[in-house]
């Protein structure tokens, strides 16, 4: 997929005018850039250069005991060794493609898009110097973000075999839960089911699955603790799976009935209600040329003058290798979200849509879907959930 | 084990008169910070500051959603939480504290202490922006050296651990390997005993184990091949496991006796027997308080003495939960390797020693054993190697 992936950046490097790219990594093993991935595929030892031209060219620049690595993945035209330092071969290769603009993998705004370390940073400034070339640098940020947005059609097979596994899973937790079952113990059981599937989970086992039940509202979104289901309560799971390195991010809620129940309360019901037709109106909203802010604001406009306190985040995130994949957001301008959220979308781009509601005296109660933006509009990847789930009191 | 380093994080602060440390990350899991898995053991989802002062003080700053996890985890006297933006608790935190050094964590030479993306680099001075406090930053390399360096009683019996597992496996290659096997078969067969143990692997699985065999020079420290075990070659390995967090990293020779040999040929006898004593005297001159570029020299110095090319990389790294773990550098002074060289050695340091010998028409001869600096010298944590490992011809 490395090839797929470069090729593509090539391509928006024209298209954004940029002359060169550049994936700059170290000792992978101990922090990465997480470009490395997408377009090199393999692990650097000592400080390593690949460079990625509007032309089409790609070289690689690496510490003399990884050469053999570089040339056999055989996806560079040049792959050169250096034992004392990489300067000579560094420069010459940038003078003889004499970019204009080189984009490197740093952002304030977007983990995704910031690789690259403040070390390595000063020694590529350090490399430059008396070169003229450093003033030449700038931002890869739009680079990243298109080349981690626009999904290939193999990309979205991915992500929507990924959703499928994980709705599969919680299609079997209104079964499998009860009342006096805690929070942990549901989590190791979805958790078991995956590792049977032999899938890594889309983000950190220790709140990969969360589930958070009762009527507190601090904690949404940490790891599930010994808290018991109750009758009377709500719960959420958010859980991922990755199928072939692509992410699903998704959340139900269920409530547990109490005895004599047939149906949640009223309150709940509305709740849980005004949370999907949030849902469904941001989805409506979606189009390429959109911006987040003012997708964000028509689900948080529709929470609030329900008479809901407003979610404390943003409505949706990109998803791909990584379940928060960065680039444009559909957030609030909260000034923590920096400029991701009046970043236009486009087609191919993958987002959860994920409100929630406080419900008092119950519950968190959220959803979390999964959508591609279409040229019209956008295509659910995840089977919406229409109705609140219910669990069945003593069994 | 976090209080652990946290308690010695603070002693270190006082001996380097450093008021504070801040370790800085987002969005773990895309990319984080080495020093979270010491001081922090949880991962960020936004932005977040854990300030760890000379006086003791342990204070979070995370997104609004993540509060619940690092409340619960009590290593913090105060976990504060933000919605907009971290912009005035950092500063009234800051403010307080005045200290009048704070340690972040970059570093152009290490990349164990280089965690600190440049992003979130230029966001921190944002932030900061008109307080007079960017000036106090100074990178924490020394802090983060000497926390990752010394190792306590428990993290030495851990690294040892993982030494004797290593050799055990070592132990049975002579038996297993045979000639017509592939570097890439018995690389399967060390990685399906690894796993039966429940191991991760020392680094990534694509070049742990490596199996390097024959006569070509090129391609030592890749993945293993297709090439097959010949008599009369030369093949090495080198591997290494996790054991509760901390890796090992070792190296061993093999030759393959031709029919009616019982013994390696002279020549190769000669080379491995150089090895060795190069591996010996480098052991003796260590000491705290002595430098890396001295003790590679040792080693180097003799290699060429006996006629062989000086090995191409440094003599050894320090090893910890990274197999190169960073810090002080037993190297030679070549740009690459920036100031680790010069580095004084401490006690309680975990270092490789790993000098290789070319010996044509034969192959690459590689040693790596794992010592501990002491206050009188240094001490072996892997049984060394004492002499040429034969496997015997047609079985």
């Amino acid at each position: 997929m490395e090839k797929e992936k470069i090729a593509q950046a090539v391509e928006i490097l024209r298209e954004l005018d940029i002359d060169l790219w550049m994936v700059i990594d170290r000792e992978s093993g101990i922090i990465t850039d997480p470009m490395m991935d997408y377009v090199v595929g393999n692990h650097a030892t000592w400080l390593s250069f690949f460079l990625f031209s509007r032309t089409g060219e790609k070289h690689a620049i690496v510490g003399n005991l990884d050469v053999e690595t570089f040339r056999r993945a055989g996806l560079f035209d040049t792959v050169s060794a250096y034992k004392g330092s990489p300067r000579d071969d560094l420069l010459r290769l940038l003078r003889r493609l004499d970019p204009r603009k080189i984009a490197i993998d740093y952002s304030p705004d977007c983990a995704a898009a910031d690789g690259l370390t403040h070390g390595n940073f000063l020694k590529l400034l350090e490399l430059l110097q008396g070169s003229g070339l450093s003033d030449r640098l700038l931002p890869a940020e739009e680079v990243i973000a298109k080349l981690r947005g626009r999904k290939s059609a193999e990309e979205l097979r991915r992500l929507r075999a990924a959703c499928a596994i994980t709705l599969d899973i919680y299609g079997r937790v209104a079964r499998k839960a009860r009342p006096g079952m805690s929070e942990k113990e549901l989590a190791a059981w979805i958790t078991a089911r995956r590792e049977k599937m032999g899938l890594p989970a889309a983000w950190h086992v220790d709140s990969c699955p969360a589930v958070f039940s009762g009527p507190q509202e601090i904690g949404a979104h940490s790891a599930p603790t010994g808290n018991v289901l109750r009758p009377g309560h709500i719960f959420n799971i958010d859980f991922g799976v990755k199928v072939e390195k692509y992410c699903s991010d998704l959340q139900r809620t269920w409530y547990i009935l109490r005895p004599g129940e047939k149906a949640a309360p009223p309150e709940v019901q509305r709740g849980f209600d005004v949370l999907l037709e949030s849902i469904r109106l941001a989805f409506a909203a979606l189009r390429p040329g959109a911006r987040g802010v003012d997708i964000d604001a028509v689900a948080r406009g529709h929470i609030v003058s329900r008479g809901y306190d407003e979610y404390p985040h943003a409505l949706g995130h990109q998803v791909g290798r990584d379940a928060h994949d960065g680039g444009a957001l559909l957030g609030p301008a909260w000034e923590r979200y920096g400029n991701l959220p009046f970043l236009p979308l486009e087609k191919d781009q993958v987002f959860t849509i994920e409100p929630r509601i406080y419900i008092k005296d119950f519950g968190v109660a959220t959803v979390e879907e999964m959508v591609v933006i279409t040229a019209a509009g956008a295509e659910y990847l995840s089977q919406p959930q229409v109705e609140l789930w219910l669990v069945k009191p003593g069994r």
